[in-house]
């Protein structure tokens, strides 16, 4: 049909090294041969093995200024092909070195992601199946796949076979998922004629603890139904929602108009890590026929360690929930878990199929995931899931976690019986949420003049801890107070990290006094 | 601080091969041994280079019917960690073959999303590093080489400098960034107040022709405007939205106290490619003052192609515009490139910085790809493209994307020679919409069971030529007419395949006749 350019063919025996992949030109059509692939995924594995090998001597954080990358690249992309084997050594000579270290073991900041080797395994045949399962069609395999990884954790988890769910790409958007099955769930016809008809004028409302997420407000504002739909209800000393103050809450507006659409529940806050007391919410969302969701994005995997299921109870009693995977199941990024007993709501929400995707040929019925979210395609995510959860087992996924809850316990007395230091809340799972509070200031912490004081001393403790490049800690305000996080969930991560996070807080802090 | 299992180290020099993996046992703590990575990603690299030399004799559609897959599956996860060589050998007798098979040269159907190698290996880095460039903080590398492939491709398409953007999972996301940017912008105060409130009562309203995609529609849904938003403006004989039309229903829609928020034309529709004549739908939109998206996620990779821009004239005049690399820019699912002229509206939508992610220690501003998207957390994406254009080069990346247009040009050239055959719309980049109409029946086309006859010929016809394994075509309706589509973009694709996929077609339907 048409005269195509030859492609290139490897002349013999393919040497390995990233400088005789320099002679890789790619100056006709198709993609890279076979071969030469094979020749340069092995260079990248002995990279990759080697990053992993060697991440811990690296500084968790670059050393580097914002803009600075930018300014040595190029503005424009080439015209010309350039050598595979400068590309793959410009990644390990620019790429690598102005990486955060999510894969370092000191990495204590926000909620860990790591990915675990098994699952990098599986993010490699990923990539190279490219596979879609948005339909059946387009991936059975991914489908299926999905289907059965999302029944593994399900039942892991312990959570009865009643509740079915899909792979989305972060907590985020799960959690949109569930708030968007609420609308409509509560009878707003907001798929379907939108917020403004649908509501009849009246206000629909979503209940959360003022310590929860940012992604809820966030799917709020994306959702259509504003941030001021958000009503924020105060939490106890321990940063947990008020069920008493969420009924008062709901009575009020209830009595005022609106239309209640969900309360979000959250078991592992992330500035805190506290847990809103699931069972009595879940009463009052069963009387009040309020959808329930429960954000478990972070310590939902606490609930595969049955002797830790505790702050678990009752949530499934939960019209949906979301645990991430990627978090504290040590998915590489992205896999989030969102799981519903609802999902003939969740479709409701985001069913739509136009002819060209309509599946003509299967007499049975198929399961299509592009129904159940708000993106058409999607990525294969439960292979990784898969091989990882094959590669643990649960047995070792359970002794993982709970080493991480163990350590956070010992951190958590250390800071007790420091005299200089202060615990700014109870650690239910694996982060221990501290400050710096000289013991001469003991007793005075509410002076004005004490408090900005240490909340300034403790803002440059951290930057001090960080800037070892040993550990990285990030902050949150607790009872607007500056709190040093030190969050444990990486798979690397040992005793002798955190001990030694321990140890640099307490000598920073002696150098900052003096 | 406690005493951990130890973990286990390999015994010695470590064989390749998946049944020497089986030995590989994970009973402590903490992640696989590096070495132990090292081997067994060597192997599955093998395995995935010789996937990538094999995938054509492949059938690109796995012959299995819904539920096989999942029935010989356990129910529950193992307890028990599971040998490596166990599970890496699963993926090749359980996975692979239950795959659509995307790599497929043969891959016609729908739009392509080809892996190329040079993205497998961006992938691959991608896994290991872990990166989440929500905030500049936690990925330097990630964000800032995000920048600056925005910037190469939003140059390479040939758009000015007023534009910038960022990288999504895909062309859904996209959209429903643009349609939330856009109702900001139309003042309706959603992200803050809701669309009840911020709507004062009125309608907000979208426009896209009969043609557009489900993604805009399945956005008004998740936006809250409700499907009753979208105004499916008609088309011309050739699928193109009728700009007269677009300016009536507008002044209509006003006269009757909608508010318009966003046009949003398409170059490329997923049924028949056609394109809407954006110079005047741009005129309407900045006369009227409402927001342009321009959905180009198909065809928009012909703009890095100078002499095929015809089409995408006017574009630089759109307020966004998303182009999918993971389509016919031949990168690994998922990448969908955002643009826009108008990035603080997009960020007034989406913006949310809570004390928990906020940065403390920078002097300089940072861009935190998170307030721009809907989501917080986020893969690096742009690896992968930098990767990739580099090693094809723009001209690389022309040479193959005019290579595919031309041989759709010859495969329309041909059926319009065959008089059993008819093309079905123009061909203005990569894909022919065509159907099976013998001879005897030209002329009566327009008769009912005529209508009828040749749309039940066309299906079983499809079918048949699915069913050789050799190739993919999928199908759409145009004009209520059971339209083939033949859509060429997988990268391996080479002229014998269309020449193949023709010569089924044509014998398939001759043995449907006899």
């Amino acid at each position: 049909m048409t005269d195509e350019a030859p492609r290139d063919r490897p002349a013999g025996p393919f040497p390995e090294t990233f400088a005789s992949l320099d002679h890789v030109q790619q100056d006709g059509l198709g993609d890279m041969d076979p071969e030469r692939f094979r020749a340069a995924a092995h260079a990248v594995v002995d990279a990759m093995a080697d990053y992993l090998a060697g991440v811990e001597e690296r500084a968790v954080l670059p050393a580097i200024e914002p803009g600075t990358i930018r300014q040595v690249l190029p503005a424009a992309a080439p015209d010309d092909p350039q050598p595979l084997g400068t590309i793959l050594a410009d990644v390990e000579r620019l790429v690598v070195p102005n990486a955060t270290h999510w894969q370092h073991p000191g990495f204590l900041a926000y909620f860990a992601t790591t990915a675990s080797s098994a699952g990098i395994l599986g993010e490699m045949w990923t990539a190279v199946l490219g596979q879609n399962p948005m339909l059946w069609r387009t991936s059975p395999i991914g489908t299926e796949l999905e289907q059965v990884v999302v029944g593994w954790l399900r039942a892991a988890l312990g959570l009865p076979a009643t509740f079915d769910g899909l792979l989305t790409d972060t907590a985020s958007t799960s959690t949109l998922i569930a708030i968007a099955a609420a609308r409509e769930a509560a009878g707003l016809r907001a798929a379907a004629a939108g917020l403004g008809a649908g509501a009849g004028g009246r206000t629909p409302l979503v209940y959360a603890s003022t310590e929860a997420h940012s992604s809820i407000e966030k799917a709020c504002m994306t959702l259509g139904l504003g941030r001021s739909a958000l009503r924020r209800v105060p939490a106890d000393g321990d940063y947990a929602l008020r069920p008493d103050l969420l009924a008062e809450a709901i009575a009020a507006d209830r009595a005022a108009g609106g239309i209640p659409v969900a309360i979000v529940a959250t078991i592992g806050t992330t500035s805190s890590t506290s847990v809103d007391p699931i069972a009595p919410i879940a009463e009052i969302a069963a009387r009040e026929g309020i959808w329930l969701h429960v954000d478990a994005a972070y310590a939902g995997a606490v609930a595969i360690v049955p002797p830790r299921r505790g702050p678990f109870e009752g949530w499934e009693r939960a019209d949906s929930i979301v645990v991430n995977p990627h978090k504290w199941l040590f998915t590489p990024l992205d896999a989030s878990l969102f799981l519903s007993r609802r999902m003939d709501g969740v479709r409701a929400a985001f069913s739509l199929v136009p002819e060209y995707l309509r599946t003509l040929d299967q007499e049975r019925p198929v399961h299509d995931f592009a129904e159940y979210q708000p993106q058409l395609g999607r990525r294969m995510r439960a292979l990784k899931l898969w091989m990882q959860l094959r590669y643990f087992g649960l047995a070792g996924m359970r002794r993982r976690i709970d080493a991480h809850c163990r350590l956070a316990e010992e951190l958590a007395a250390a800071v007790d019986a420091e005299p200089d230091f202060e615990r700014l809340a109870p650690v239910p799972f694996s982060t221990v949420c501290l400050r710096w509070r000289p013991s001469a200031l003991a007793g005075r912490e509410d002076e004005p003049a004490v408090r900005v004081r240490l909340d300034a001393a403790n803002e440059r403790l951290m930057a001090a801890v960080n800037a070892t490049g040993e550990v990285f800690l990030s902050h949150t305000r607790l009872h607007d107070r500056f709190a040093i996080r030190v969050a444990i969930g990486n798979l690397r991560t040992e005793g002798r990290h955190v001990e030694r996070a321990w140890e640099l807080l307490r000598r920073e802090a002696r150098t900052l006094e003096a």
